[in-house]
């Protein structure tokens, strides 16, 4: 029952979609995973803990798109060295695939943030980056691939296990609760605190918003303008709950957001326009949920965000 | 300027979508072709007719995929015989990629037909269809692909500089006009008629019918229940006219339609849901709309489908 390509050496690939499973046991069934990562800055620490993650490297494929800006090329560099060493060291401890994209549309621009409103700024970064995410999304998923674990290039620590873990749920979307780590000047001691408020629960307050939107307009989450009432995951950690605790969800971020491929098969990808009010990764969570997937989020199953005291 | 793969030995690929160009003179920029169709039934006239295209093969890929069912089975045998036959013979003859896909989805069961009011079987059809060429296109677009060519398995005529033809537009999203070909019994003589009405001009007429639509209800062209008033491309086809003639689209069929490969990287797929009152490739119609690309039709530009006496 596994899915293999025949004839390769007359470039005939032959897949039987009906054989790739995504399942509880990803590691056990040979389950291809695909990690992809928008980066505009190559942060060590993200690589550090990529590197330290257990699922089989036979069956990581990674991808990259970095912006054509100069802090694009920095990131480029260093990524490509970083790439480099571990793709020429033992060869037991190659990814199966590195793909490194340079990205086609514009990446959003840094300049324009003093300029301008934040919501509109917010409205344009998001844009840009859902056209980053389509653009890697389109390019890099393959005929194997059982699933997608979107990690941001800011997540700089996770569980060693996170693949198995979140594979282990069995869940069609499903998100890690994001925080971030600090140093609490009065406490004088390292603290977390809550970072990504992307992934949520619809709202009465928030559907009735909408409905007073015009069609071209959007909802963002985590903008005091507008209060939603979502209930945010991020506020549902609980430090003495057992961490594979479940919350259902309607919106996700995606700072660390492990996908079934087949939703992404079935046509679910990052709208940069208007969809239920909604872009990006929270569009995309609306798409999975009219193609009749349900979302999830681990609101005690932390992962790390950097801390930069300059962005 | 040419985009290349660098220490693929350490299987890392590198990109730049930037610099990957869909032109007006796609043979001699030597981009990438994917040519992808969804097969029911392997048609011969269907394979003739596309290895008689002359665009280079070294820069066409081939794309498909089959549902899951008994007439599946029939139609893999039939074309991995005949993938294998030219991707085995001259190397210089060989297509750069063939990919064969099983379905995953639920094609479209047969029997249903007869059971069901014809136009909801055609929204269950045009839905089930929807996610077969999702499958196909997430599957198989690569990071060199500049054109996707769609063309239906039962499309068994064109120009043999089809690919050649309808690249020199330049065009985002391009359809020719798909007509048939039949025995006129009176006239004694092969004749030709419209075939495919999916490629349209919106009328302010389905505008006003879509707006007093349930939000789940979808607006399928061709079906005498409703009349849309749309400008249909088949039936603006002008014997004496420039071959090269275009009209501005805003629903497009699958059958032979030309699109750049950004479109597609940017997020337009085929939506399973109603978009806008739209499924399917009208649906990716109006997605490519919102993503601000422009879509043509080449009205004397006529592709033949198949004329099947039983189906
Ligand atoms: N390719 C690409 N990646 C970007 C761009 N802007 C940000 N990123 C990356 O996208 C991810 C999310 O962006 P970030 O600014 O951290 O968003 P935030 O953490 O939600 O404020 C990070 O991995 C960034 O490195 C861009 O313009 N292009
Ligand atoms: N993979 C797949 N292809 C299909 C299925 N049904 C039809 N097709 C193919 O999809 C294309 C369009 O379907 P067809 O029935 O010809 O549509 P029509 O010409 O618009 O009536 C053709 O190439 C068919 O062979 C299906 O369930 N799965
Ligand atoms: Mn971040
Ligand atoms: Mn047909």
């Amino acid at each position: 029952d596994r899915v293999e390509d025949i004839i390769p050496e007359n470039h005939i690939a032959h897949y039987d979609l009906n054989k790739l499973h995504s399942t509880a046991e990803a590691a056990l069934n040979k389950e291809h995973v695909l990690i992809l990562t928008p980066m505009q800055t190559f942060h060590q620490e993200y690589w550090d803990n990529l590197l330290q993650l257990t699922y089989p490297r036979e069956f990581t494929e990674l991808g990259f798109i970095l912006p054509r800006t100069s802090s694009g090329d920095i990131a480029l560099s260093k990524l490509e060295a970083a790439v480099k060493k571990v793709q020429t060291d033992k060869k037991n401890q190659r990814f199966s695939k590195i793909t490194i994209l340079r990205q086609n549309s514009a990446g959003f621009d840094k300049l324009m943030e003093k300029e301008r409103h934040a919501l509109e700024v917010q409205k344009e970064r998001r844009s840009a980056m859902a056209s980053a995410r389509n653009e890697l999304l389109f390019s890099s998923l393959g005929p194997k691939t059982s699933w997608v674990l979107w990690l941001d290039a800011d997540i700089v620590e996770t569980p060693p296990n996170l693949i198995q873990d979140m594979t282990s749920h069995n869940k069609a979307v499903l998100s890690a609760n994001v925080y971030q780590k600090y140093y609490d000047d009065q406490a004088k001691k390292v603290q977390i605190r809550p970072y990504d408020f992307n992934n949520w629960q619809e709202s009465d307050t928030a559907l009735e918003l909408a409905k007073q939107m015009g069609d071209d307009e959007i909802l963002v989450e985590g903008y005091g303008d507008l209060a939603t009432y979502r209930a945010l995951m991020a506020y549902f950690y609980d430090a003495t709950g057992a961490t594979n605790a479940e919350m259902n969800l309607d919106g996700v971020g995606g700072g660390c957001t492990l996908v079934k491929a087949d939703v992404h098969r079935d046509g679910a990808m990052f709208p940069t326009f208007p969809f239920y009010h909604l872009i990006e990764t929270e569009g995309f969570a609306k798409m999975a949920q009219r193609l009749n997937y349900d979302i999830f989020g681990l609101p005690n199953y932390l992962v790390y965000h950097i801390e930069e005291t300059n962005t």
